[in-house]
């Protein structure tokens, strides 16, 4: 099925950003069945709060279509988008938005806010969730498992030393 | 006072995106007394829906100061922020947001959404508002009117050519 294909592309995107250290977050843009911008999540390596994988994905697909409006395009995310990039995501004007897992956080589409289908701002978004959810979960939460794991460490080496 | 000075910064900034026929939109980050991130409007010229005047500004803070942590910072604004300007807010940790004038289409601290002060996400700022809310505002219905006229004047132009 073609979401979960293009679902599948952004959790190789949430891939890079896991070994480079960041947390596990990737998106891409699809336009006419072809990937048109990619992205993951660079806050730590590019200090830059606004690194967000749909973020740099909008701002790739802008740059490669010369335009941006994205109407005819949909974007993949792993996670559920924060309110940062679901206001970008109605900036795009992007067709459809499918995400794997809800953020309880800071969800903007649909937990905490729904950013995307408000029909107070000048463009609301198609959306399906839960696509690859415990892939697109379970990459997070095993994250988040290690990093507790070795500030434990850590921790401990500095209560031993 | 401080705020009108950094907000008349800000004014600058929103004038330069006017002198390139973008919506005159401006910004200024401040730490410690001094402007560390400017930014002006650029979706049309950059063709990115993510180059609001605040996104810049952040972006530039932040490569200046070498951290995504904007914590001991202001942002000056002329106006209201959209949503993805108040997430980004946000995600950057500003300290406090002070704007000029309110957006009733979009804005997102306090007119449709606060995302700034809603105390589900991890991070909320302080907030002023209306700091030379006419000349904010004037900028903008200025060009807004001249916009208008051009569009009547080329509609005229086509029936009469």
């Amino acid at each position: 099925m073609d979401y979960e294909k293009y679902m599948k592309e952004a959790l190789r995107e949430a891939k890079k950003a896991q070994q480079l250290g960041e947390v596990p977050i990737g998106a891409v843009i699809v336009k006419d069945g072809q990937i048109v911008g990619r992205g993951y999540n660079r806050r730590e390596l590019d200090n830059d709060p606004t690194a967000h994988a749909e973020m740099i994905a909008i701002r790739e697909a802008s740059a490669r279509l010369d335009s941006w409006r994205l109407n005819d395009c949909d974007l993949y995310v792993t996670l559920e988008p924060c309110p940062m990039c679901a206001g970008a995501i109605i900036q795009a004007r992007i067709d459809t938005v499918v995400y794997g897992t809800e953020d309880p956080k800071a969800g903007s589409a649909g937990t905490l806010l729904n950013i995307l289908q408000d029909e107070r701002f000048n463009h609301q978004t198609n959306m399906i969730t839960g696509v690859l959810k415990e892939e697109c979960s379970t990459i997070l939460t095993t994250f988040f498992r290690a990093l507790r794991q070795k500030k434990k460490e850590q921790k401990q080496d500095k209560t031993n030393g």
